[in-house]
């Protein structure tokens, strides 16, 4: 089997970490969990030479200079700088046509936690085959499907159908975040994932969906393609007809609409780090379920605290008897939240009026 | 009657309003309750030149640039500079020896917090006709007794007996700080009130009480004034006789032993802002009980909180879902508590070491 190309989205700022992940510098790159920012542990899972090529990062010029700060020395690894953002299916599609049609892709985003890498390599191993399966033109589009450990409302789902050989299962549907009722039935069902955004097809195959069923999005993605010039590692799609691609997901766009969709079961600790419990959740906490983290190490100190989170990058945080509180103290932004609040932490005026 | 001397004592640096109030600036010279400093507000209370003479102030050195910024500009203030912290019944034989024998003095702690400074006045009116009653060496030594509103742990009690006139009241006994079920007790028996450290006496009453009872203080302290110097305003007593007195609350030296012990009802809005909770039902809050307060009025967002004090020195500060919870930042410290936690911030490892 040829290697996989490591599509790597580094998209949004995302405001649910504020005040850590700023626009600035947001939450791919920043260390959250242990000593690598996301992004780097993102590159880091598929750099193994003997099963992934070198990777093509898509990413807009505001975050260019931490990419390539964080991204490593292979000289082969490609940087797609797009001249404004346009969602997922236009990264792809322009990471597709930058590759070989017959190149299997693993499109990654840069802001997930997995703890398992072991269990990520085996399972991209699975999609690869699944993708590569039949001619370019017959191979599947091939989603992870990150196994539920809760009846999360805030993640799109995938059912599985009947199986594909031993790699993974035709989708039978993809379902759009549900309400709790129909996330409880989704989790107690069995057949049903999380739809983690990691996604594995041949370029080609991408490419046909695309065409398929948007044809604008392919055709203005060629076409700026078509005029990019490059600097180095960098690609700079044509600026104008990037700008002119309609701004559309890849679920909705082209996984929902295929009918080779796959889902390849994934169960590797995965976290969309999405909130501050969900960072939280993702640390090694103390036998008290608390947890210390900063730049360089931060002092706090805990009195009559459970399950509290402190992250600090300087002035010591000092707690008393509180429980299920996340403090954030960063720059000149402080910040502190019960664990149920932490969905209403992007709405703040600090984290809105970035 | 003659003017009332108020003598102010700064002394103790304290912990419990940490990270606010530290050793280099502690709670009396911070604007903790509107706009001015407790000190200020305690020099202010005690300003009317029909009731009350110049201020005598008693501090350390330590505390010397902060007194002189704030005390204001009378030129017949004096400030009596501590060669070291001698506790109370030093600081107040100290100030009695600089005036005449027959002048009325005022003590007053220079970190609490009165609301009505009118009824203050009245009460140390009181006082003072009954400390002049007789000649010196009979006059009483009058404390002042806060109307009790709570069964509070943390104050000495002053239980009053037969009245005397209209003024006042014989003191039955002082009580040091009650257990939960001896302060309900003396809430519902309704003749005890607070020891609130606040004083009227003769100079000449309290050196002769002094001297009968604690003859080693009264003496070394006469020694102390007799080698005192004078610069400007400033009085330096004798450092080694000064140095050579046993500290001693003036309770303990003094009132607890008197025979001529009163005390005046003093319903004034008094808080001794002894912590953080304290403080924050001193302030005006907000419908839902919030307060925001700070220098050069604080930045804050408050979502869905009841009973939250924020104060910080610059940062803003966002909170979400919290009730009855403290959050306060001062340069390279911050600090969050629980407000039933408020008793263990001066335990506090920052706190504890400055």
């Amino acid at each position: 089997m040829s290697r996989i190309s490591p599509v790597i989205l580094c998209g949004g700022s995302g405001t649910r970490l504020w005040p850590r992940s700023r626009a600035i510098c947001p939450k791919p790159f920043l260390p959250l969990v242990g000593e690598s920012t996301l992004f780097e542990a993102t590159v880091g899972r598929a750099s193994d030479p003997a099963v992934f090529a070198a990777p093509i990062v898509v990413t807009g010029a505001a975050h260019l200079d931490h990419v390539e700060a964080q991204v490593g020395d292979d000289p082969e690894a490609r940087i797609i700088v797009e001249p404004a953002a346009r969602n997922t299916a236009a990264a792809i599609a322009a990471a597709a046509l930058s590759l070989p049609g017959d190149a299997v892709m693993l499109v990654c985003p840069s802001d997930h936690y997995i703890a398992d890498g072991a269990a990520f390599v085996t399972a991209a191993r699975a999609a690869a085959r699944l993708a590569g399966a039949g001619a370019v033109g017959e191979g599947w589009l091939v989603a992870f499907g990150i196994a539920a450990t809760a009846p999360e409302t805030g993640f799109g789902y995938v059912k599985a159908g009947e199986a594909i050989g031993e790699d993974g299962f035709r989708v039978a549907r993809f379902v759009e975040k549900p309400d709790l009722e129909r996330a409880l039935q989704f989790l107690a069902e069995g057949t049903y994932s999380w739809n983690g955004g990691i996604f594995a097809f041949r370029a080609g195959d991408f490419l046909a969906e695309l065409a398929l069923h948007r044809p604008a999005i392919a055709e203005r993605a060629r076409a700026a393609m078509a005029g990019m010039r490059t600097e180095g590692r960098r690609i700079y799609p044509d600026a104008a007809a990037f700008t002119a691609i309609p701004s559309e997901s890849v679920d909705y766009a082209v996984m929902e609409n295929t009918k080779r969709a796959a889902v390849v079961p994934a169960s590797m600790g995965w976290s969309d780090i999405g909130n501050w419990q969900a960072l939280h959740a993702a640390r090694e906490p103390d036998a008290d379920g608390n947890v210390v983290a900063g730049v360089g190490g931060a002092r706090a100190e805990l009195v009559d605290c459970q399950n509290v989170m402190v992250e600090s990058d300087g002035p010591r945080v000092s707690v008393i008897g509180l429980r299920d509180v996340i403090v954030v103290v960063d720059g000149d932004e402080v910040m502190v939240t019960h664990a149920e609040g932490v969905q209403k932490v992007g709405k703040l005026t600090g984290a809105a009026n970035q």
